[in-house]
């Protein structure tokens, strides 16, 4: 039998079931955000996550300092989505020798400025030659004295998510319309040097939003362009601390809506009920969406590298975050827009090829 | 400019700088086997290694069971290499979709039986597909009341090995003629099954004998080749415990003595002496160096991968280990058989293609 056959979730689920209770100072182990082990008063989090070219990214529209950017990103929403401080990071980097040496300062430009936007520091890694495509892959070590499982929702919580859906998957989209790399940060870093000199801001404006006109033939405007672009090259991870203490689980949305509420409902054994009205939709996914023809909440709901925060809360509790939902005791539903019940899986990205 | 121009330890030394003092809470950051984090009284270890299908590993004469096995020990080796104690490891692993099942499931039968060995505890990863080739990347945290770095080796200390050197390239020499996978974990699992059942043991040993004999041509006996194909296949690291109490310096040995004494040195800021009479080397190597026409002591120099421990300590101590020479002001030499000195430079792999 192939990979393709059983695919990731069940591939996961057979080496879950192989390095099942190892030893009494693993609190969570395979199968979550991160891994929390005991370590004094504190529990440590570590996690890992990879991004291979051609599949996680492709150079043909993607800049170095984005890929360098997102690999951190992504670790960061993993250490977040438990409830955790990140603070150590290892790279390992498998490049083509003939890659050019100002890619990898570009990418780890990338890097150190995600690094310091989260508070981590780079600690460690590993180099190596790669036959023509890039593998890269990140740890991340992290903290907390109080970890948030994706097994704890409760019959009667409400669901949250911290932001807008959809809007990274259409960015894709329209990213592989445009068919070339943005280079979001140089934008960002310009305008940044000349905060105080305002007609150099808008000079460089006036050029992104010249860039995006003749690209998309003049269809949207840069300014729905570019927060859709923003949010799938730049992601930046969610710091839950505003709602913490009131989430009872808690997962971040790196495959979809569906996929990661199904995970989070697997895990805590209840059911889910969300209301389509209430799913956030940004007004440039709206009307990017609109444009392409295609379903703003099927981007939503399905839609993969939002890398929002997906959690639980009592219901008693204030918190500070979008409501789209309740937990459930077994059913998982969404009311459409017309109040009509629809019942939902696990829909959204598995890697070697099978969706379920 | 290419990475091929630049090459491994110039690209590390430019992160390195770029990366340096980021937090007081690190005490070893990137340039050692692993990196040292405080962590209450104690240490936290983390090191991190890849192995990439074409560069590290070759399927046409590896075995799904001896890549897992290899992943974990080299990432112990780093972390004994800090006097430290192996305790969690993360896997990231990119696979083709059509990769056989058979073969992850053989693979993690290797990465199972070491973390046996070790004592260590599998508590997470991340799984993706991948173009084509295999890239698999390994995370390993352990813990230390004493670390001990590469950069404290005094004038006047001795140098030590832990073992034979130059037996994992003879191997790999080997393997490359012999050009198909030997399964020596399934000849080892079936002796040990049949232990107490002489005859058995025996049958299986005629086997491995005759498939030696066939594919080597009769010109090495089973005996000596079985030992050096074990020592390249399935490594296994050395814990230091028997002498970490009175090692001043150490790293593990896996891009070739030469070239890990010179890091060694660097780090350290002193020279070193060693005698080529003094390089352990096993009689397998010995006589499949001669039976191959090449100098045994080439490959102890400036082969790699053995994941024995060099180590420097006081002159004064009664070690248990392989003495090879003494730590200089600032010359780096090896006296040969002849009595005669000669200076050394930095041998051994590197990756992106540059020797230096």
């Amino acid at each position: 039998m192939r990979l393709s056959q059983i695919g990731e979730l069940s591939l996961l689920e057979q080496i879950r079931t192989r390095f099942e209770k190892q030893s009494r100072t693993i609190i969570v182990g395979i199968g979550d955000d991160a891994a929390v082990v005991k370590q004094g008063d504190a529990s440590l989090l570590v996690t890992t996550d990879m991004m291979v070219e051609g599949i996680h990214f492709d150079l043909s529209f993607t800049t170095p300092f984005q890929i360098g950017f997102k690999l951190v990103s992504v670790n960061v929403s993993d250490i977040f989505a438990m409830g955790g401080k990140p603070r150590y990071l290892l790279l390992s980097l498998a490049m083509d020798k003939n890659t050019e040496t100002s890619f990898i300062d570009k990418f780890f430009d990338g890097v150190q400025q995600a690094i310091k936007l989260y508070g981590v520091s780079l600690i460690g890694g590993d180099l190596s030659s790669s036959k023509r495509l890039m593998s890269l892959s990140a740890t991340l070590i992290g903290y907390t004295k109080k970890h948030i499982k994706r097994s704890g929702a409760k019959l009667g919580d409400k669901i949250y998510v911290t932001g807008t859906l959809g809007d990274s998957a259409c960015g894709l989209i329209l990213l592989k319309k445009i068919k070339r790399p943005i280079p979001l940060e140089s934008y960002n870093e310009r305008a940044q040097r000349a905060k105080s000199k305002t007609h150099r801001v808008q000079n460089n404006y006036t050029l992104l939003h010249a860039l995006c006109s003749k690209l998309l033939e003049g269809g949207l405007s840069c300014n729905v362009v570019e927060p859709l672009l923003r949010k799938h090259l730049l992601t930046e991870a969610r710091d839950p601390k505003e709602f913490v203490r009131y989430a009872t689980s808690m997962i971040d949305i790196s495959d979809g809506l569906l996929i990661d509420l199904s995970r989070l409902c697997d895990e805590s054994k209840v059911g889910a009920r969300i209301y389509s009205k209430k799913i956030p939709l940004s007004n440039e996914l709206k009307e990017a969406a609109s444009y392409l023809g295609i379903s703003p909440i099927k981007l939503a709901l399905s839609g993969g590298e939002d890398y929002e925060l997906l959690f639980t809360a009592p219901a008693n509790k204030q918190v500070k975050a979008l409501h789209i939902g309740e937990i459930t005791e077994s059913e998982r539903a969404m009311i459409d827009s017309s109040g009509k019940k629809r019942i939902f899986s696990a829909e959204g990205y598995q890697h070697f090829g099978i969706q379920r």
